[in-house]
């Protein structure tokens, strides 16, 4: 199979993301974990005088390795002046990191409306910073920003500064689509063009942005062409709409184009990863993600869940657990006692007959009145316990109270009391919250905490209410769903009443005791 | 320029996304918006003998569209019958909906492995229930399930099934990757054969999934190959990565493509729509959408924002207005003077250049703190009353305080008590509910129920709740939207705090209010 390489920008495009900061030490674990996947090139950021950056590049020289190389990143010499004179271009080659990645113009809109610089010095400030580099022995890739658009634009000279950077030693050029709004079938043109033209010399990248909802088509579609290293981050962070996801890429690369990226272990930590990574930038997991989403393989019950069951192919484009990811099966009115059983078999539950039937009649049940169990996965998997006969309850509840006062001088707070039994003993408790459910949590929390310290790692990371006037005969119901995550797991349970304090202490308690099953 | 249409199946297929389910009043709401926003078909669901689809379907038969037709969903007959005797494809021929879309069978394994049926069956039921709807004055749609799958492993089979449906009076053929996992490339390829094979007799479609994040690149490659109809979903909601996003596919097609699908004036609508229909959906809109998202245009400080400033085509794939986004930092359809100014003219307020520019200030304020007006036009209003000096406040509040309490024997009761001044005269009153909020209500209109008696013929529809957790700086926000309608009309308004109780006491004052403007 033919080779071809990943190039991860996350710590250096994917943090112009809103709201991205990561300090020093989850920069490190990031790199980790990006060399525990198997991508070649992890770009680490600009080696400048910033001390938190030169701190990053101090430790990453002592990182240890499986296979990825740095890259460390910076741009093309300022003009008129020697690439040996350039502040900035000494930074990058003292710098430890074997890879040096230069960003340059290719555009001629840009060097008349932006940089202000005339085509011959452009090509000059290209041919001059990457031949430096090269004679100071790194390795240069040269990131021909807004490539596409300027090829629109002038096909010549956009080839002329990929030449450029060619023939004076970049190991690797890379076409970018800056502002990402180009289409595949273009990209995949432009591409082959490209590779036409210089591929002999050097290789070609591909970069791309998810401003269209094309980028990971538009690195396929360069790749199809004859591109070989695709630069992107996992999950796709970056500013705007984002960098090319290379969580989606590397699956498509090597489980549907037949190119050998990595190996199947690491293919198989592709879930994992990306998950950790979302954790470490302090993200929430999309769900819904193509390859490592939580809900990319779940099937509805009925004709998909029997299709799956006699031939996964028939309801899957691929095996789950190629990507390190699961099969699931939604929990629905309309399951049936196999599907059943197969839920309480992935939650490590024995089910005899019995209990299937007696399961189905109490989902039917609460179904109609207003639960709804695909979204709430931990809740469904607690009633199941309920029927196999072991379910633990955390504690046995006497009573609460919350209490929302606006004062008269417009202060809102609000409080609440709490009575609980755990094993015989009675405790009471009361706390403030900055609404009624935080109150209840931390009144719950605070009478429990002592009999169940893992309690302060649950963080609720997510809540949602509808009143549901749909007539299921017992009035307008509110139900409340709320996701919780304890820095490994992330589950979400339901809770249903007229009432939403009492749908949101359901699921609260819920959520509490899923924990600790 | 050529035309192209749009089929919107987030009634549909897009209500097999996790959590989504919708009221039948909510339902409509999305239609209305698809309509407006220039979509061609719309599919409603199953006409079924479901009481709620049944109302939904009666309902739907009234609605005055600009030029959205209603589609009907079903499958192709049951083996071994007549068509005329399948139960099914009876209710959907009575349906009122033009437009009748048949799923069926276009893959051998599926045959074999789920529904075990013989390819000549298959054939027989394909052309039997599409030449039924045909005559009985049905336009018929068939979505050949699986097509890319079924074609990969045996093209001519795959080809018949399409050539049944075409030969027996389908309006279209829309071809389906229900697994999700075809590449793009290998969908243009498949897609031109099939319009060399069969175009000549019968539209093309395509409808694609997202399980391998290209199902707006997949939808564009089958368009490319000549496919003229395209399935999705604005937003790309649905089951595991969601159906085709259509708020990006429109963009590319009309803007990059030069198909003409809506007017400029609709597309206009675009980024409003989606996110109207995410609050419908009770979804939170993601902030990195393409097109439409809030840091979809967003720019970095330095050179992204001069270059931008230069020539906005530099650092952007297309004017954002074009789309209804905005550059700013915080996208809001309504940031712009003359919008405000229209708004007001709407709702009939005449409002001077420094009313106006103090409404965009608070409106720019409001937003950052986790307002969302578009889902709240009648908060708007009285937004805009404010600014134009013309509000009526209904009474003034002192102080309320809302107690829920479970007592020991398992029963929940919730009492609020209120405070308020109206005309000087000084109001307290005490009410319980079936929730705080609930509660709430009652002791406000019992209050203040002599002064104003019509307020006993507004009702409130429906509730939502949302956290945000998005970084407003203010940490954590509950949002609450209100629906509320007196008989005449219906009305939305808006509450954001960080307790859910003053969230909800905000919108319920804002709609009770806005009754009497």
């Amino acid at each position: 199979m033919e080779q071809l390489k990943l190039y991860d920008t996350t710590l250096r495009d994917g943090m112009g993301g809103r709201g991205m900061s990561l300090s020093v030490g989850e920069k490190l674990n990031v790199v980790r974990a990006l060399d525990a996947l198997g991508v070649h090139f992890v770009e680490a950021g600009f080696p400048s005088s910033n001390p938190k950056e030169a701190e990053l590049f101090e430790r990453l020289a002592e990182l240890e390795l499986e296979q990825a190389t740095i890259a460390a990143f910076g741009m093309t010499r300022r003009r008129d002046r020697e690439a040996a004179d350039d502040e900035a271009l000494a930074v990058l080659v003292t710098s430890f990191a074997p890879v040096v990645c230069l960003v340059g113009k290719s555009w001629v809109l840009h060097l008349e409306k932006v940089i202000r610089v005339s085509r011959e010095e452009n090509l000059a400030m290209i041919a001059d910073s990457i031949g430096f580099c090269r004679e100071q022995g790194k390795r240069p890739v040269f990131d021909a920003e807004h490539f596409f658009d300027g090829y629109r634009d002038d096909p010549s000279y956009a080839l002329e500064c990929v030449r450029a950077a060619a023939e004076s030693g970049a190991e690797n050029v890379t076409l970018c689509d800056t502002n990402g709004g180009s289409l595949p079938q273009y990209v995949g043109e432009v591409s082959a063009a490209v590779v036409a033209a210089v591929g002999d010399g050097v290789q070609i990248g591909i970069h791309t942005h998810n401003d269209a909802e094309c980028a990971v088509a538009n690195s396929l579609a360069a790749v199809d062409a004859g591109a070989r290293l695709v630069q992107g981050c996992v999950n796709g962070y970056g500013e705007r709409c984002g960098n090319a996801n290379l969580a989606s890429i590397l699956p498509a690369l090597q489980l549907k184009m037949g190119f050998d990226v990595v190996s199947a272990e690491q293919l198989a930590n592709l879930t994992p990863t990306a998950h950790y990574l979302d954790e470490v930038c302090n993200l929430a997991s999309d769900p819904d993600r193509a390859y490592v989403g939580r809900n990319a393989f779940a099937h509805k019950a009925g004709m998909h869940a029997a299709g799956v069951a006699a031939d996964a192919s028939t309801f899957e484009h691929l095996d789950p657990t190629l990507v390190g990811n699961d099969r699931e099966i939604l929990a629905s009115e309309l399951s049936g006692k196999a599907t059943i059983s197969a839920q309480a078999e992935q939650a490590g539950l024995e089910l005899d007959d019995a209990a299937a039937a007696r399961a189905i009649g109490k989902l039917k049940e609460r179904e109609h009145q207003g639960y709804h169990y695909e979204a709430a996965p931990a809740s469904f998997e607690l009633l199941l316990r309920q029927e196999a006969g072991i379910y633990k309850p955390l504690f046995k509840l006497e009573s609460y109270r919350v209490v929302t006062e606006r004062r008269a001088g417009g202060r809102v707070e609000t409080e609440a009391t709490i009575k609980v039994e755990v094993d015989g003993e009675r405790y009471l408790r009361v706390a403030e919250g900055n609404g009624p459910v935080n109150a209840l949590d931390r009144a719950l929390r605070g009478a429990i905490a002592d009999r169940y310290p893992h309690l302060a790692e649950i963080e609720l990371t997510n809540y949602k209410v509808r009143i549901l006037d749909e007539a299921h005969g017992t009035g307008a119901v509110t139900r409340v769903l709320l996701d919780s995550a304890d820095g490994t797991r992330e589950w979400g349970t339901i809770g249903v009443s007229e009432n939403i304090i009492e749908a949101s202490w359901q699921a609260l308690v819920d959520s509490l005791e899923y924990a600790f099953q």
